[in-house]
């Protein structure tokens, strides 16, 4: 079973995780938005990337969800003292990153090619894609702030702006970054992870030719929201927001037109046959991933669903 | 008695240190070469300014000579742990007066209305200009590697390229910055602290309107050549290997045209006579400053010499 992971953040580094404690590096890949990559102090900072690499390479800060673990923070107590904006927190040992990527990406290397040194430098041996090595970004029109970056919305505004749409900046001069067409094509089932669909992986979708590749294999989607919330992030608030009951009903509408399996929490139990009615394989489980062994169980679970999507198919 | 003091990096600082704290801040200001600034890993550094503000603040490291005591080191731990270059090496709290200058400068803010802010932040009471506010990089030529940027010349090959000239890139259009021209103006006496006149002194003195401007006012210079040799840095070094033997003598000459008093290490006695013969009042004392009282001792026969100088003009 060979498996090509699209990630956002947290949830979907969790899966990805789980996932790669269960296949090879020849078994899987993990595609991963930079939407909302962000350049501040000088700095490309890419949180989602830099999230599923740090969890994949055991590196990841578990309480914040961001940025390593162990962290210290004297660059951003001294900029603080500075007076300097600090509603954007970059640890010591996360600003390493940023700063090797900022130079590298002056010298003109694609992030990519970054990306899978860094992975190497790590320790992380499944092949981790950003979705593209041009700059898109996620712009969110909110009702309060007009149009803001995603991590002004993020974390600037901390998500209270009511959102009224989404738009990927630059995402039509863009193109996958290399690799990424052939880890689709090489997959046996597409698992869309847990993350946020407006945010996390419509960005990835929005990149000429991958919703395509994506739509032209076995997909399997694990649900964000559970219960009518999620876990952490703002998924279950946009979808109100912009009119559409927040529930694993929801994202399985949403990745509808191309989605074969769909995963979602026991909780949500109830919501199984109406999903089921619009062809969508649907299965409850526990999602929750709170322990390292239950996203090695919940990946566990997702490649043998994909096991019998991919026989169907 | 009003001063304004050129000063490059540490021996700079270090004598600003000793006028800073016997004068008030309306008797002192600092000009700092900014030549030797450098953009890394997408930072603007500023290596003069920073070691002559944390001097000043009581920040310094005084045993590396430049950075911040009590440093950390976790950001290029992980920069060293990517593969990215290690020659450069910036502290952690250091990396947030960097961080916090480069998003202030990408806004569009002058560097001098910055060094201000951070001045007051940091508890420097005495003005501190860059010498301009534009950017001029000294540009070190070589035998052995050709031109090379001053940082490249000075950290990356550790000085060890024979040079052959000097060129300030940027100079022609660049003006000093806003306070340079009022407190040379303004000062009684114009103090060249003992730093190195070809890479420190001579980059302040080609900003159009500064040579003027303090040749206009007697100009006493502190040695930074002691028996022959510098304390620190590559001074006696250059002036060898551009064909001049390295000494007071050495330095006397390089400012000889505007220059009204100089002031020479005690071991240096026997250069009084020959240098008073063009007409520099000359005077011999201990010019070492290796604890904080030298520095205020050195300043205070500076300040003394100072008022004898502009007394006589």
């Amino acid at each position: 079973m060979r498996v090509a992971a699209l990630a956002g953040g947290v949830g979907g580094a969790k899966l990805a995780y789980g996932l790669a404690r269960l296949l090879s590096p020849d078994a899987l890949s993990v595609i991963v938005n930079t939407g909302d990559d962000v350049e501040l102090f000088g700095l490309s900072i890419s949180p989602d990337l830099d999230t599923v690499c740090y969890t994949l390479a055991g590196l990841a800060n578990e309480e914040t969800g961001w940025g390593q673990r162990d962290e210290t923070w004297q660059a951003f107590s001294a900029v603080e003292r500075l007076g300097g904006p600090a509603w954007f927190h970059l640890g010591d040992r996360d600003l390493g990153t940023h700063l090797e990527r900022t130079r590298r990406l002056a010298n003109g290397e694609p992030l990519s090619a970054i990306t899978r040194d860094f992975c190497r430098a790590w320790g992380v041996r499944h092949p981790v894609f950003p979705m593209t090595d041009q700059a898109v970004r996620t712009r969110v029109m909110t009702v309060e702030l007009g149009e803001l970056s995603f991590q002004s919305y993020f974390v600037e505004q901390q998500c209270r702006p009511r959102v009224t749409g989404f738009r990927f900046e630059g995402v039509e001069a863009s193109r996958p970054a290399p690799g990424v067409l052939e880890a689709l094509g090489q997959a046996d089932c597409i698992v869309v992870c847990p993350s946020n669909p407006w945010v996390s992986i419509d960005p990835i979708l929005a990149i000429p030719g991958i919703r395509q590749a994506v739509a032209a294999k076995p997909v399997v989607a694990v649900s964000p929201i559970i219960g009518g919330k999620t876990v952490k992030g703002p998924a279950a608030k946009m979808y109100a927001e912009l009119g559409i009951e927040p529930s694993a009903s929801a994202v399985a509408r949403h990745y509808r037109p191309w989605l074969t399996g769909f995963i979602l929490d026991q909780v949500d139990n109830g919501l199984v046959n109406e999903i089921a009615s619009w062809g969508i394989i649907t299965k409850a489980t526990d999602t929750l991933m709170t322990s390292l062994d239950q996203r090695e169980r919940l990946a566990k679970e997702v490649i043998a669903f994909c096991e019998i999507i991919a026989e169907r198919n």
